[in-house]
């Protein structure tokens, strides 16, 4: 197994995992794009007569539920379900959970019928999730604040799996030990999908290394932080940033992801 | 109330109000990361579980009928109303209205049922929905030519809405009183998405600055079109002006809004 | 009718049809402005009660399967059979055939129940369709390998239809005659939705040159192929390149489009 994020990152590469995605209508374009550019390939299907066959050859399954309706739930619980037989690992995205009774109804039921590997949000998505205050307006985090090591250890307890919060320092634990990653740049904060692109990141490491998932998740946060340090540099604002964020994504080197991630025990 | 659009803005960027948007699939990304660049906070949400709690938590909502179907307009209904008794402003984008009966009679319905504050369209759209002759090519206004100012104030007079008409020059009215703004660039024209981004930022606008919707209005045009011509400057194309849009909007300064906003009496 | 690619181009241009797209999620927003680069006018529409009316008034109608659905297969077929009334012209995006049934079906049923003038896809998916051997991984092609020009030719000969097979090289065949296209980029491979706007940009030419068809669609390819050198040339990645194609397609002259386009017998 890769044992730092260069080595995983190498991995990813030379086995092109395909990377299953049922996400929401706003990101697909982008998350599809963060895919390829960090070396794996995409597929949104989101048919319930094509889901399983679709998630069971899948190398992992990415369910985000940022803009639900009824079928579309439907097809991320038959899809759960099937990549879960196959043994194929689950990133779940609670987007906006909190903000409504649907979407909060909606991640638990998938958590509760879905063996989720790792729960990739905010802090305010995963401290309502873990049943903590929090603020949020909409689908993004307002003030929750220093709060990410104690949110992301609550949800995993709470939950079982690996949860991954990401903020200004992102914390990832699987409820006894926690990492905290320190890259990244601000102008992250002002495009739209840049926490769905981290979720699909952590989907396509999850997919070439199956176990130590805090490693993993952790792994991916730091690949996606320092591609966009790079991407920032020089920028001009969020519309440049964001086309370059694929750059960075498609241009990451795993030596230079091996010495600038900024990974610690939290 | 503000009494500019730099002072608007600036409002705007204090306040950071959601803005609830059952849009088309064709620009959901682009007018979320507008949403973001000016300086609120984007969340789409179309399930008619959740529509309601959503819209009435929301500063504004937007609707656009860009790509319909059955549901879509169920959803685009209760969030309308539930808007309404929470007194939250409504802007209706009539995309495509004229060019099939679909859309002709869900955009009437839509002022029929729902409180609308602002409709923000093209000349021909706005046409269509007055009964006035217009020519539509699928989703584009063809030659609805130099009648904007009469479409306005036609469309305001029949639905006892502000029209907010876009083209070459814009035109804003409630009937009586109609503002003209001379602001942005024809690369507007040759993306995908910029009357839908229009109207986004007009519901930005309308979320801080609820009265005298003339000028908010009027303010909202002016905004884009000032960060449209800062994007246009030294662009090459379509694409890197796309890219530029998001830059430019996130980096406009109330002073300078204020100083080149090219709004008159009409 | 035209006799070169830039000729095509130069009708285009002036004719501006509408080109009707029903197409997957992920890609909405990339073909409506390719098109729009080009100089045609996109309209995606997808629902039941209006499809029909569409198709009937536009130039071309452009069916892609890349995310599909129930209502949306419905909706494929019925705007299928309006554009054949109609006598406006079907190009066919099969993406991802092969890869579950539900996509083969599909793709199966509208060769079967509307007259497709030509198939767009990747060497993998046209194979599939043929029933040759052919590994498809999600939606991307793995190693079709050389056999672009067997699988035009047979794909071709199968359905009746002209195919566009693209690649390295594409091949564009109607069983009896075929067209190796050398134009185009390695960069097309890492961004989503090339393949998709491949085949709106063969609707597009479809609209304006609806005989010889295996000229026509070699023209369009060309015409991407010669954007999508020039959006190559000093950029940095994936998603500079993907901004660039558009400024390209926009800026494409005729005049060097002709001098450039590499189309020979094969």
């Amino acid at each position: 197994m890769s044992d730092s994020p260069g080595a995983a990152l190498r991995d990813l590469r030379e086995r092109k995992p395909l990377i299953h995605q049922i996400t929401n209508y706003v990101v697909m374009n982008e998350t599809a794009n963060a895919t390829l550019a960090i070396g794996a390939l995409p597929v949104m299907a989101h048919a319930v007569e094509e889901v399983e066959e679709m998630a069971a050859v899948a190398g992992a399954l990415v369910l985000n539920i940022g803009t639900l309706s009824r079928h579309w739930i439907d097809a991320m619980l038959l899809a759960g379900k099937a990549a879960n037989t196959a043994g194929v690992p689950v990133v779940l995205d609670p987007v906006g959970v909190g903000a409504t009774a649907l979407r909060t109804e909606t991640a638990k039921q998938i958590l509760d019928e879905v063996r989720v590997a790792i729960v990739r949000g905010n802090a305010a998505e995963v401290a309502a999730l873990a049943g903590l205050k929090a603020e949020i307006r909409g689908v993004e985090a307002i003030g929750a604040g220093a709060g990410g090591l104690a949110i992301a250890r609550a949800g995993a307890t709470r939950f079982g799996v690996v949860a991954s919060v990401t903020g200004p320092v992102d914390y990832v634990s699987d409820g006894r030990r926690t990492a905290a990653i320190a890259n990244g740049d601000p102008l992250l904060a002002t495009i739209t999908g840049s926490g769905c692109m981290a979720s699909t990141i952590t989907g396509c490491f999850a997919a070439v290394r199956r176990d130590a998932l805090v490693d993993t998740a952790a792994f991916a946060l730091a690949a996606f932080g320092v591609a966009a340090e790079d991407a920032a540099r020089g920028t001009e604002g969020p519309g440049t940033f964001h086309a370059r964020l694929y750059d960075a994504l498609y241009a990451l080197a795993p030596e230079s992801l091996d010495e600038r991630a900024n990974i610690d025990d939290a």
